[in-house]
C-alpha cells in the first residue's frame, strides 16, 4: 500500500510576478501534493485570477492575516515585502521558502540549492531561503567540479536576462526594440539606460568596494551553500537584451590538478546539468536554447590558460526556474 | 612658412566593408593628407561609389596590378585576400596596413597600438599589421595600468557587438529582431545560432585547447605589443545582440601592490581612453554611449576580491574605430 501522503495547503506571495507564474506551473508540473492554494499579491492585483489545474484561482491582497491555515508560503515578492511578511507567515505557522535576498546571510536560516546542500534543510526554523539566480546557475557547474578538485576561487562575469528584473523589464525590452524599428528614442524606466541594443554593467546596487551587491553573492551565498568559508568569487555582473535565462563565463582555480576530459565526466553525470561541448559542431549553452528548461547547461570546458589548476567553462540555465521557482519547490520537496 | 608635406597616394582594400567605410571617413576627419585615392574591393561591388570628401570614387575590382603608384595601402577585407594581396602591394612599393589576423603574429612584422608601442613601427619592412578589436580595446586600460603596476595575467569576458562580423551580421541581427516582432523564425546565416534575444559564446574558430583563435588573440598579440612574453589572459570570446562597440569585464593580477585610486589616476591621464566611473550615478562605459566616439572608456574600477594584487574593471570602445580603422590611421600617421 503507498503511504498517505501530506497534503500541503500553499501559499504564493507575488503570484502574478513572473517567478510566480512560473511557480504555479512547476507545482502542477512536479504534481507537488497541493491540497489548497492562496495566491496572494498587492493590492493592485488582487480580483486578478491565476490559473492552477486548469481551475482560475482569485488573487488576494496580501495582509498581515493571509497565511492562516497555510501549511507552505512561497514567498517572490522583493525583499521589502519578505522583510515584513515572513516572519508573519513563518508565526502563523507556515514553512516559508523566500525568494528574496533578505534572510540569505542570516545563519538562522538555512540557504539551499537541493543538487548541493540538501541536508542544511533539516535545520530550518521555519523559513528556508532560495539562492540567488546567477549563484545557483554556476554553481550548479563549480560544486560538482569543487568535489573532484576541490575549488578556491572563481572569475566570472554574467550575461543576464531582463526577466530577472521582473515582468516590467520584459516589456522594456520589447518596447525599446520597437522603438527602435520606428526610430522613437527608447525610454528606460525599469533600467537607468536602454537595454535594447547594449550591455549594462549593472545589476542590483554598488557597494562601498565598487561591486554590486549580486556581484557579492557568488561568493557570499556560495561560501554558505558549499560550506566553503574560504571561497573567493570575483564577479562582473552584466544585464544584456535577453528574455530569458541567464549565462555565465567562468575561470576557476582549483586546490588539485585538474583534466579536461575527468571535468566533462564529472559535468556530465552531475544532478540538474547537462554537458553541452561540442564546440566544433557549434554546440555550447545558450540562453535561447535552456530557457524553459529545468536543468542547467554547461560547456565550453577547457584547461584554463591563466591558471595552474584552472578550468575555464561556461553555463546558461533558465533563471527563472533553476534560478528560482523551481528550486524552491525543489527545497520543498525535501521537507 | 609650413612644411612642405608628403601627400599619400592612398589605397583601400575592402572600402565597401564596414571597416573600409570608417577608414575613409576617420581619413577625411583626421584631415589625413592624402594625394589620390583608390578604392578597391571584390568584383561584386566594382562599380559602385564611395564617398570621399564629398566626391564619389568609384570603386575598382582588387587585381594584382592594383598597387601601382600606391604609397600606403589600407587592408581590411578579410584573411584571405590579404594573405594573397599584402605581399602584392608591399613588392609594389607600397607601405602595407593589415586589419586582419594573418601577419599579426608575424616576427617581421610590427603588430601596433600607437598609444602603447609607436616605436614599433619604425622596424617595418613594408607591412604592419592592427591588433585584433578585441584585444585593442582591452589594452587601452590594461596598458596604463600595466606601467603603474606590471601585470601578470587577467582572466577575461568579452561582450562582443555584430558589426565585429561585417555589414551581413548587423543585417541579420535587424532581420531576426523583425522577425521575433513578426512571429516568423529567425533565419541564421552569418552565425550558427539566432543572434537576437541570445548569447554566443563563439567568436571565431576552435581551436585543440577549447579556446577560440578570437580567445587567444588577448594573450597573443598583448604579449607583442606590450612587450611582456609571460602576459597570461583567460579570455572567453562571446557575441551579443549590440550592433556596435565591443565591451570586457576584466580581472587583471599585477606584481606590485595596486591601490583603486592610483589605477583611477592613471586611467584618467591615459592617451586614447577615459575614466567614466561614476557607479552611485549610473554612469559607467556601455556600447551605446561609446559607438561613434575615438576613445575607448574604462569603469567599474575595483579591488579585485579573488586576487592579492589585483583589479577589476569594465572597458567598452568602438570595435571599428580604435579597434580596427582609427589604429589603422593612427598608424599611418606615425610613419
Amino acid at each position: 500500500m503507498p503511504h498517505a501522503m501530506k497534503n500541503y495547503r500553499v501559499a504564493i506571495v507575488g503570484a502574478t510576478g513572473a517567478v510566480g507564474a512560473e511557480l504555479l506551473k512547476v507545482l502542477e508540473r512536479r504534481s507537488f501534493p497541493v491540497a489548497s492554494l492562496r495566491a496572494l499579491a498587492s493590492g493592485k492585483s488582487a480580483g486578478k485570477n491565476v490559473s492552477f489545474r486548469n481551475q482560475p484561482v482569485a488573487v488576494e491582497e496580501l495582509r498581515e492575516d493571509s497565511f492562516k491555515n497555510i501549511d507552505l508560503a512561497f514567498f517572490s515578492a522583493g525583499g521589502e515585502r519578505s522583510r515584513k511578511f515572513v516572519p508573519i507567515a513563518r508565526d502563523a505557522g507556515a514553512v516559508v521558502i523566500d525568494n528574496s535576498s533578505t534572510f540569505r546571510m542570516d545563519p538562522a536560516v538555512p540557504l539551499v540549492i537541493p543538487e548541493i546542500n540538501p541536508d542544511d534543510v533539516k535545520k530550518h526554523r521555519g523559513v528556508i531561503a532560495n539562492p540567488n539566480c546567477t549563484t545557483a546557475v554556476a554553481l550548479m557547474a563549480i560544486y560538482p567540479l569543487h568535489r573532484a578538485f576541490r575549488v578556491q576561487r572563481i572569475f566570472a562575469a554574467s550575461y543576464q536576462a531582463v526577466s530577472g528584473s521582473g515582468a516590467q523589464a520584459i516589456a522594456e525590452l520589447k518596447d525599446q526594440v520597437h522603438a527602435s524599428a520606428e526610430d522613437r528614442p527608447p525610454t528606460p524606466k525599469v533600467y537607468p539606460h536602454p537595454i535594447a541594443f547594449n550591455v549594462l554593467p549593472h545589476v542590483d546596487v554598488f557597494l562601498e568596494s565598487g561591486y554590486t551587491k549580486e556581484e557579492m553573492k557568488m561568493q557570499d551565498e556560495g561560501r554558505k551553500i558549499m560550506h566553503l568559508p574560504e571561497f573567493r568569487a570575483s564577479v562582473t555582473c552584466v544585464r544584456v537584451p535577453v528574455y530569458r535565462a541567464h549565462s555565465v563565463a567562468v575561470s576557476a582555480e582549483f586546490e588539485k590538478p585538474v583534466s579536461v576530459d575527468q571535468a566533462r565526466e564529472v559535468l556530465a553525470k552531475a544532478p540538474g546539468l547537462e554537458l553541452v561541448d561540442e564546440p566544433h559542431n557549434s554546440r555550447y549553452p545558450m540562453p535561447l536554447e535552456v530557457a524553459g528548461k529545468d536543468n542547467c547547461q554547461v560547456g565550453r570546458v577547457r584547461r584554463d590558460c591563466a591558471l595552474e589548476n584552472g578550468l575555464a567553462f561556461w553555463v546558461s540555465g533558465d533563471q527563472l526556474l533553476k534560478g528560482a521557482a523551481l528550486n524552491a519547490v525543489q527545497i520543498a520537496e525535501l521537507l
